[in-house]
């Protein structure tokens, strides 16, 4: 009989732990080691059948691991990464969950023991922690994967990229997509970054409103709670600090926004030519209407190659 | 027996569609003329029901109805509200649905034909025109309401108001808010404007992020669509252009926006802490789940006064 695959998920919060929960269901055989400073999420995951086994990192069995994810926020995952690397058998697959692919992929270069292939699931909720773990968050969402990294043999580098499309497809990932760190974090900076730093800029703007704000809040309808929500997931923040492509990007949309502003000002009918512009292409990008886990729901599911 | 209520509803998009299909249910004895240009418009209100006659605004009996409600884009509906004013019977109610209060407003006090009360109903979608308007828009939204100018007469300015009133609450509202125009306004800029010109400046982004864009697409999730749902509903865009606080709040927003993208570049902590704290000031605003109308389901029904 084949020893059962073990996997190490650091990290129990909202992705760490619906990822557990995700492959509990579609691989009940795996066996999973959960890995959480926090006793309350360790306690939960264990109680909810996310994990087989919970525990703090420095007592975690790393070496006898298959597969270790890195879930953490992105600061503290970029630091730890050549530690768990270090304490990993070799040529088994390390990966992560990080919204910021470039950094950490560099980093899981600079060590050569275990194979590093970066990964971020398009998927989130403004909740967070283990209580909003969810199996069915990464269902149909697409998964950015990059090319493998760090240990060198060709063998470990194949098994372990195919070992990481598996879990994916596992999760209920829906489209795989091959991608180098930085045209990834450059895409995500347009995709994600820079509408959460809006968002959150939003936020900040009602919240400083002073007298404005009681109303403002009461006025506040779908438009402000869908544009804001994203505001809300504390974790894009460590992502895009990291993504080097943002200051210069998030600039560019506060001049874009300032000349919008100016335009309204002072060439209202230019500037409304312009925005209803933007609205039909906006409308024309038919993203699909909100689901349980926050994805699209009409992804094609691609098989691992 | 008494005549029954007549209402003309001057464009008959998303808004005054559903006000139509909306009051149509509510008060299946009052009367009910739909006024577009677009013929395609009028005639599809009356195969659905939403109205008794359909005719563009130059053949509209004005002078019978005892309430006209302007619901075309706000610069048109700016330019026609002295004329269709002029038209009406003395005494009788105009009203709006604009976003933008203040301009209007005072449009509204330069006759004294009739009772102008500016009136905002806090619901919309991305979709416009008759074909997504929606019996059930409305449903528990808020809708401010403005003092009564134009027309001083007392009586008919307690029976406009009574009917303004009484016409939302039939349309499904869940909170009637007696607002001053300019506070409407500066409350609005937060609740709604700057979300808007925030959400239009992330999608021009990402139409202009050149190689980026196609790869953008493809890893744009919830959040992406989301933050920028409201670019796609082009109506904010005429309120926001009559709003005299845009132009300052939005240079602010952008201000805002380039502050943050500083403090990420050179002091990442504290940018951390910054959006960890407007992340839980955004959880903690509890708003709703998305509804079906896109407004907040759990608002007050109040009665009229």
């Amino acid at each position: 009989m084949v020893d059962p695959e073990r996997i190490a998920i650091i990290g129990l919060g909202l992705i760490g732990g619906s990822l557990a929960l995700a492959l509990r269901r579609a691989r009940p055989m795996v066996r999973i080691i959960g890995i959480d400073l926090d006793p309350r999420a360790r306690q939960q995951a264990l109680e909810e059948g996310a994990v087989d086994a919970a525990t703090p990192l420095e007592g975690a069995a790393l070496e006898v691991c298959d597969t270790v994810v890195l879930s953490t926020p992105a600061q503290p995952l970029l630091e730890m990464l050549p530690a768990v690397a270090a304490r990993m058998r070799l040529g088994a697959l390390l990966t992560d969950v990080c919204g910021a692919k470039e950094r950490i992929c560099a980093a899981g270069a600079l060590q050569d023991r275990v194979v590093f292939i970066g990964a971020h699931p398009m998927a989130g909720t403004e909740y967070r922690g283990f209580v909003a773990a969810n199996p069915a968050l990464f269902a149909s969402c697409a998964v950015a994967l990059c090319p493998p990294v760090g240990a060198t043999d060709e063998r470990a580098r194949r098994e372990g990229g195919s070992r990481l499309r598996s879990l994916w497809i596992a999760a209920g990932a829906g489209k795989l997509l091959d991608v180098d760190p930085a045209v990834h974090d450059r895409a995500v900076t347009f995709a994600s970054h820079l509408p959460y730093l809006a968002a959150a800029s939003v936020v900040e703007s009602l919240l400083s409103a002073g007298e404005a704000a009681p109303l403002a809040r009461e006025l506040a309808a779908g438009g402000f709670r869908d544009t804001t929500r994203l505001a809300g997931d504390g974790t894009v923040g460590g992502a895009a600090a990291l993504n080097r492509f943002i200051p210069e990007e998030a600039r560019a949309l506060a001049v874009r926004l300032r000349a919008l502003a100016e335009e309204l000002e002072h060439d209202p009918l230019r500037a409304l030519e312009r925005l209803d512009r933007l609205a039909s292409e906006r409308r024309r990008m038919h993203m699909p209407a909100v689901t349980a886990n926050g994805t699209a729901p009409d992804l094609k599911l691609l098989p691992p190659r």
